[in-house]
């Protein structure tokens, strides 16, 4: 047995004993008592058979995917890809497994949840945490200067594997990148229209997308006398602004991390301001923050930036929000994070995965990204840098959102169009030839792998897999030439001719 | 440096050796010459590039997919899936690593080629082998007793890392597999008709599907006089015909696995027999063969498997063929193999990766699958059967010469049918808001992130990446409501007034 059931034992062991008005402290008493003292055997039956399932289960913190959920899976793709395309994007596609050193230093603290694998000789390598640095070390590897890409992969984090989390650890992301020099803030739109699209046909309610610029938050710590080396560790204090009150951060700045009241009051009246284009017009006048070189080039771009949103009609959506601070040390420009604000409440056990694909982020926030324009130069030996601008749409939110909504309906987990059937005995062979007719035009179709199947069960199975058309040949039929065109849902019946049969399926489905 | 860097310093260093007249075992004694005795600056600052590149060159034996390789791939996955959906497939999908003695002893000798992770606490995993264990696993687990799936999806083998073997240690696998219990042969016979359609949809050149049955193997075996635990190793031996001679067969046989000589003649003459419905038929009434029970049981079923062939109407590809025996020992039935009879000779680098994806086959085969009945019971508490029919179809094998196919050729990466494009300076607000138009109506739309690019290099870039279609603007079309529509390769230019655009753009592409 693998260590994973000898914990669902004790696991469950302690639960009965729970169960049983035995506290924990008890066990060592409780242990030494016979099954039968505190169980019916229909009872410990049952324990041993959840506790095999549990061992016969996935490792906790990945799924299998059932053929409804990839219906669910391939929709949603099919909908973001259609958009990436749309826009002109390429894809490519790295191995699941980089090495080890390739990540090394890449994700500050969070490195201790990379996937080594067991050295059995050859270079040690790593399982991939994101998209990103691999994107950055094929750029680098390639002598890549521009492209617009997408690439939809899993990346894997060793997470605290406690079963009730129910985080995974493995789990899809869906990046989508522009590389190159270009003109300012105009791919970075591009990368805001994107996630109004994606967001806009996934259909998932009313959305917000949150923008700000690292250089402006760099310049509001500047002036509001935070000192430079506090810069990252008060940044990610005020990423927590969309979890927990001001009061929090504002306590966690000073008590924490020892910054004055003082700058933490300055900073607390910038970070409640939200707006559009006239807001960056307002802090560009700002007595003290016109003072810092990097928040005035970060506003001039931010001016910019809802310029070119308003060409592509999507500011309705898109805000301006000082509190955005985006935990990645990577950025540097514009970031930005979309956050549903009406969705259905994620089940529980979701909760702890709602990720951008880049980074724990807020409950509702379904894509994230920003401009890195340093990271490519990481892995060129000469250090030559590669602008990038990028956006991680959060897939896994996004499925769970659809799974969630599917819950009640029936979704089709095949495309079938028909199904060869017959009412009477001996005609396997007349089934099977008239299925390659309909295969070898183009037609999908089925036929039950039984010889003499019933009427009654073909029926049922086009109903519960959602076949609309069932194709009845009988000794009557095959010898006018005809079939009988049965349509599930009204029941209707028709003969149509042999020859014709391609076609009418074809308009009917 | 990491150790693929210093192998890969010690293998130039030895390279440059031998160039330079130095045997291998004057190693030493070169070792103690300078540099500057042994090359030119330039030369050495050749290798360093090449070292360089190599240390930031993802891990022997995996490869980044570029662009034109991702459309090759998905051109290659869409004929293939179109396929599976036309006979009613739904899809799964399960997680990259399993329990790692899910895998335990599923794969004889092989096992020694999974990747196990490192552990860092909790259970132990390893990285998937096959498609096919994991999905007895979740057969088993589910208890599902009848599905017919596909499963498209990555694969790790540990594989030799030495250089210059190429074969790839991630590669896809694409099975598709009909479980339940049925009548005898129809599930069978349909997996040889999706080989049939597949390899006749990717266009690959003629090819032919060889089955035979592993009850007619054993029965041979049997009859011929091979002791009861020789059938496997002796079945190992057979399957290498394709490969070898038959005198180096029987040497083997006789030689090394100690069978009689006479025994090893009579089964010379059985694996020579090549035929279809015929040979089944001449094999029933053969004296000795017709000795075996289970000879016969595959015999009876071979004539049937034919006779759904022939209403399928693929046996002018598939061939009863004594000979093939395929490694694995799960098979229980049905086997078969697709071989390419004209393809194109695959790269060096290839040769060592043309595995249908289940196990090493000879070079030009590109699916192969079986029965498997006794697999899912090894993962059911109470050894519940389900019985399996399935392929594998040898992807990376496609993808190769697919690859080799496209060398020459220029395949587009992008499917973006128009770019907005200016002659004139200062009319990048009115690019972008065309674009809109464009993006909003469901066209594929780009534009350059410049200010003001030149004419020129806005055609080029269509050129270069296959747009049909430039869009362009200047102040007198947008003073007449009109675009100019200029097709690429024609270089024909019309003006098509603004509304009329879109319903253009969709007639011409």
């Amino acid at each position: 047995m693998n260590k994973m059931g000898m914990t669902s034992i004790r696991h469950f062991a302690r639960l009965i004993a729970q169960r049983n008005g035995l506290c924990v402290r008890s066990w060592r008493c409780f242990s030494a008592m016979t099954i039968s003292q505190v169980m019916q055997p229909s009872e410990f039956l049952h324990y041993i058979v959840l506790i095999m399932q549990l061992i016969f289960h996935p490792q906790q913190g990945t799924r299998d995917y059932n053929p409804k959920q990839m219906a669910i899976r391939e929709k949603v793709f099919d909908t973001i890809i259609r958009c990436f395309k749309r826009h002109g994007a390429e894809t490519i596609d790295t191995p699941v497994f980089e090495l080890k050193e390739t990540l090394t230093g890449k994700y500050g603290e969070d490195s201790k949840l990379i996937y080594d694998l067991k050295d059995q000789g050859g270079e040690l390598l790593s399982l991939r945490y994101d998209l990103t640095v691999p994107f950055a070390r094929y750029l680098a590897m390639n002598k890549i200067t521009n492209i617009k890409r997408y690439h939809i992969a899993k990346v894997y984090r060793r997470d605290n594997p406690a079963m009730t989390r129910g985080r995974y650890r493995e789990f899809y992301q869906c990046d989508f990148d522009i590389a190159g020099q270009y003109d300012p803030m105009i791919p970075d739109a591009e990368c805001l229209k994107i996630v109004h699209e994606i967001l806009r046909d996934l259909d998932l309610g009313d959305f917000r997308i949150k923008v700000n610029d690292r250089r402006i938050l760099d310049g509001m710590f500047a002036v509001c006398g935070v000192p430079d080396d506090k810069f990252r560790t008060i940044c990610s204090t005020v990423d927590k602004l969309d979890k927990v009150s001001w009061e929090d951060v504002k306590n966690e700045m000073v008590n924490e991390k020892g910054l004055a009241p003082e700058a933490a009051d300055q900073i607390g009246e910038y970070v409640s301001m939200q707006g559009r284009k006239d807001l960056a017009e307002k802090l560009l006048l700002d007595p003290k923050l016109s003072q810092s070189k990097q928040a005035c080039a970060g506003l001039a771009d931010m001016k910019l930036l809802f310029n070119y949103l308003e060409l592509f009609r999507v500011t309705d959506k898109v805000v301006f929000d000082l509190s955005l601070a985006r935990g990645l040390d990577y950025y540097t420009g514009v970031i930005y994070e979309a956050v549903l604000t009406q969705a259905a409440p994620a089940p529980v056990s979701q909760l702890q995965n709602d990720n951008t694909g880049e980074e724990g982020v807020s409950v509702g926030s379904v894509a994230g990204g920003g401009r890195y324009d340093g990271l490519v130069g990481m892995f060129d030996p000469k250090g030559r840098k590669v602008p990038c601008v990028g956006v991680s749409i959060g897939i896994e939110r996004v499925f769970s959102i659809m799974e969630q909504k599917a819950e009640a309906e029936k979704v089709r987990t095949t495309e079938t169009q028909v199904l060869v059937a017959s009412a009477q005995k001996d005609l396997l062979e007349e089934r099977l030839k008239l299925t390659t007719e309909l295969w070898d035009a183009g037609i999908k179709a089925e036929v039950m792998y039984k010889k003499n199947p019933k009427l009654l069960s073909q029926l049922q199975h086009c109903e519960e897999t959602g076949i609309p058309l069932v194709a009845i040949l009988g000794e009557q039929e095959l010898k006018n030439g005809v079939v009988k065109l049965r349509t599930v849902a009204s029941r209707e019946e028709v003969d149509v001719s042999r020859a014709e049969l391609v076609e009418e399926i074809k308009k009917r489905c």
